[in-house]
């Protein structure tokens, strides 16, 4: 059997039943995108996250300053996600020996931006050689309070942090490789090449989120992974949901569906919660139910988005 | 320019310059094998290694159990040589669609002998896809006192866990693919394949090091690390050092210096340390004198050993 036969999740269930332990000072463990353990009554999280040529970029197309934004940014966002800071990260990445020194440099002032942007410090890593370049970032992060996907509660009402689908329409216009572009296109090109974590949410997060999740795998799955953690049916209120401007006119120049990209479009970042407050500086664009499943309205939303096989 | 000009530790100065950044918590930064930070009054320790198809393996040669085990081991043994256990670790590996289950299963079982004898727990990870396997592994570790590398003291004496040598002759052995071996021969690959890192000696380490290093790159070129981080100069005594009998066998079978391999072999994950005690569980093979550089009795020895580019 393949990995590709049995998808990613179902690959995590399998390795995940071969190493699992036990270990009181672990609050969560594998199956998240970030894990937490307790020290000294310290709240500590970890994550995990990689850009790899060929998969994530193409060598000789990237800005590689926005590579190494990037792979931060897709760590931190784990981490506000679970009402967390980011404070320390470890990089490992390989090369091979005729890369050259400015690329690699270039990586490293993109995560010196976020470093400054974001506050945390690179403490370590490790650099090895390989013929294909790839970018692993490990994160340490600090909370208060766990903030997670299996504590949804019913009458919560679902928030979101801006429009999505940004990122996946800037992705198709990058492959695309039309020359010259109009606002709006290179608006969504900058949105998939240089997402902004969300860590401005972190005290909303902290303090009023029953369950969050960041936007990686794109808005219907990422929903579905609280829902079924959570135990609960969630709804998305299809004339809620918010329309960004430079998508519109994406979807009506290349005649396409634009719920498909608000609902199944990928790396955004934004930040989903869940809530029974009243949140002024988030869209509140659903609510949670008894039951089960990813609705829009009346109906039940497939569970398709990003797969890495 | 090329990185490979610069080479593996010039380039971790030039990167290290990009990045640098001020946290009082931060106990070791950059520059060291392990990082080490103060959460909450603890010493928790961070340190990542990789195992990369073709550079570290080759997929249709290794055991994919030894390469599982080699790679918790790598990175355990960074954590012992601190005076500290490993705790917890994230795993983030790539892989095509098309690679067998049995094979990253195969591996998880090696990580899973590696948990039970080390004993550590696995709490989260990344899968991504790449048409190259590599498998990342990030460790936390806990310690009592950092053991590092610039306190090492003039009038310590230089000790060393066990023979080394071992694993570059066995390294040979693989690469050289004759089909029948002989018993030493298996002995030698075996210690290649599956090295086991010396979290026995973590106590004497803990207690006794002035300071510490685990053998992943060579003796002579890991002491290296110790004369230039503590301004001192390491006698390493001729007679002394430890002749393991199959590398001895090995050696007169193919006509090698044995010298060659005991000083500038790598990665045999032996702890050498240097102390003012009497150690009786370690082998004395030199001492501190005021000075610089790394000596063979009264022969300065060459800086050379593995680098990545």
């Amino acid at each position: 059997m393949k990995i590709g036969d049995i998808g990613e999740f179902g690959l995590i269930d399998r390795l995940s039943s071969i190493i699992k332990t036990d270990d009181k000072d672990v609050i969560v463990g594998i199956g998240d995108d970030t894990a937490c353990v307790n020290i000294n009554g310290k709240l500590i999280l970890f994550t995990v996250d990689i850009q790899v040529e060929n998969t994530h970029f193409i060598k000789d197309k990237i800005n590689p300053e926005y590579l190494g934004w990037k792979l931060a940014t897709t760590n931190v966002s784990d981490i506000v996600a679970c009402g967390g800071v980011p404070r320390w990260s470890l990089i490992s990445f390989t090369a091979s020996k005729d890369t050259d020194l400015s690329f690699i440099e270039a990586v490293y002032k993109g995560i010196k931006e976020a470093i400054d942007y974001y506050k945390f410090s690179v403490i370590g890593g490790n650099i090895s050689s390989s013929d294909k370049l790839a970018f692993d970032m490990f994160f340490v992060g600090e909370t208060e309070r766990f903030v997670g996907r299996d504590t949804a509660k019913v009458g919560d009402f679902v928030y979101l942090s801006a429009p999505v689908g940004l990122s996946r329409a800037g992705l198709e216009l990058i492959l695309n490789k039309q020359d010259i572009k109009e606002d709006f296109e290179e608006k969504l090109i900058l949105n998939h090449y240089k997402p902004v974590a969300r860590i401005d949410l972190k005290d909303t997060i902290l303090k009023y989120a029953n369950s969050c999740i960041d936007i990686s795998d794109g808005l219907v799955q990422d929903l579905y992974h609280i829902s079924e953690k959570s135990n609960v049916k969630i709804v998305l209120q299809k004339d809620k949901l918010p329309i960004d401007q430079s998508l519109l006119e994406f979807c009506n120049k290349y005649n396409k569906d634009i719920y498909d990209y608000i609902l199944y479009g990928g790396e955004d970042y934004q930040i989903v919660l869940t809530s029974d407050k009243e949140l002024n500086n988030m869209l509140k664009i659903g609510y949670i139910e008894e039951g089960s499943g990813v609705y829009l309205d009346n109906t039940k939303l497939p569970k398709k988005g990003f797969n890495h096989f």
